[in-house]
């Protein structure tokens, strides 16, 4: 079974602690601007997507933060090579992971003995896990927050439009029908909730055979543009499949430090310029 | 410190009347075999695995029901062309759809007035939706019952493990680290709730590129059979990606009435076959 986060305040149960929602809005006046990487459906690449925009902005010379809320699976660690538990500073708050000097991450996983280990936990203990992430956590001051969300629209997104009211969405898709039904849902989640989207990525966008380097449309092509189109919400840009991008996720290294030169790496590049504006 | 899983009692409520539990218990005494399929993380093609199993064991003559539990994101109407409303029949039963005589569907799409609505439902939500899927439905009798769980391990499975203590998993899963990472998950879980593991299927296990017809590794390749391996769980076999299947999905075809001869297609009928023993 999962161990759960240890809420000092739940601990302590007695004494009338701080009120957990205040402590996680004041740490947040310090985050400039908060992004919500989204998407209806799962392995479009999101957490990838979420890890190369930071790596991106980062690289710009902004100071980011990185927040992995995909409790079932928090993969952010294992795709940057990170690993080792959270300490905690002298006002007992977590510390984030420093990846660089302009990238700090925290991940569910930093706190779990067993990487292997299922988190069963349902809606209400997940609120307060995410609650945790964002206010006992010294951030510090940060120019971006990218916090990767699982896929569709259940309690963690909820919860996160519920702690950042300011968070900006930003959808990754792959280019297929399947997956665009999915991403208006997402569409339809932001709008209830009343979450500001900032634009579409359409990710698995094309694919060119490393043998005979004639292009494969895997998932289609398109789709992510028009839907975007069609919803009159900003398309953000196009990011191919490249197999390398998933050799780089499972051997812990960043795909734009190794291909420097990859249309991939610019198109992260032109995408977190937009998120810089 | 909250529980991380809910018994029956805390989540069925106060309510008196027939037990709804109870009733789903009856409702599966008339289905012989039932099968949940999982995967750690989202977009490894559960659904259309769980379609196309589906299909194979309805292709042998068996009575086949499908239950689409991904409330957040239900495809399987889409990728098998079905729309229309749910009816109830004249016990107050809703009445699957039928797709053939031997395939019975039930997915939350067709209770959904909108498709590109948003199920914005926290976990026991959740959990009354999926009970009334089994209890409220007439499925009558089935030899299988396939049940589409969304990804990870978090409120679905964990309803549907408690619904139906004898249901065998289905872990389906891509060949990269990073997907296995995640499918150490579902098997952690499956330990956890005591549910049988019935076997790991490897999908987008290798790619022919149509232009050249060499085989190119899309997300590696056996890492699913070596995961089987390891833990001592039955590997069931690998299927291929074909962009064709995704073409399909999105037109509400069915692939194996589509590529009969297909090495995929005599890849799903084998692994039927392990099911049907």
């Amino acid at each position: 079974m999962a161990t759960p986060i240890k809420n000092k305040g739940q601990i302590a149960g007695q004494m009338p602690g701080p009120d957990p929602d205040e402590q996680a809005r004041q740490s947040l006046t310090r985050i400039k601007q908060k992004f919500i990487i989204m998407s209806g459906k799962g392995g479009v690449g999101k957490t990838s997507v979420s890890v190369n925009l930071a790596i991106a902005l980062a690289g710009m010379g902004h100071q980011v933060g990185l927040l992995d809320v995909d409790l079932h699976g928090p993969d952010i660690p294992h795709m940057l090579g990170i690993s080792g538990m959270l300490k905690a500073d002298d006002t007992q708050k977590m510390v984030p992971i420093a990846y660089s000097d302009h990238l700090k991450i925290i991940s569910m996983e930093s706190l779990m003995p067993n990487r292997d280990e299922a988190v069963i936990w349902r809606g209400p203990v997940k609120h307060g896990a995410i609650r945790q992430f964002i206010g006992d956590v010294s951030w510090g001051d940060l120019d971006y927050l990218i916090i990767d969300c699982p896929p569709g629209t259940g309690d963690e997104p909820l919860t996160v439009a519920q702690l950042i009211p300011d968070a900006k969405a930003v959808i990754v898709t792959t280019p297929q029908e399947v997956a665009l039904a999915d991403i208006r849902k997402s569409i339809s989640f932001c709008k209830n909730v009343r979450m500001e989207i900032f634009g579409i990525i359409e990710n698995m966008s094309g694919f060119t055979c490393p043998h005979c380097h004639k292009v494969v449309e895997l998932f289609g092509e398109g789709g992510g543009e028009k839907t975007a189109r069609n919803y009159g919400i900003p398309f953000l840009g196009k990011i191919a499949f490249d197999p390398e991008m998933v050799r780089c996720s499972d051997n812990g290294m960043a795909f734009q430090q190794q291909f420097t030169q990859s249309p991939i790496t610019a198109a992260f590049k032109k995408i977190a310029e937009k998120m810089a504006v």
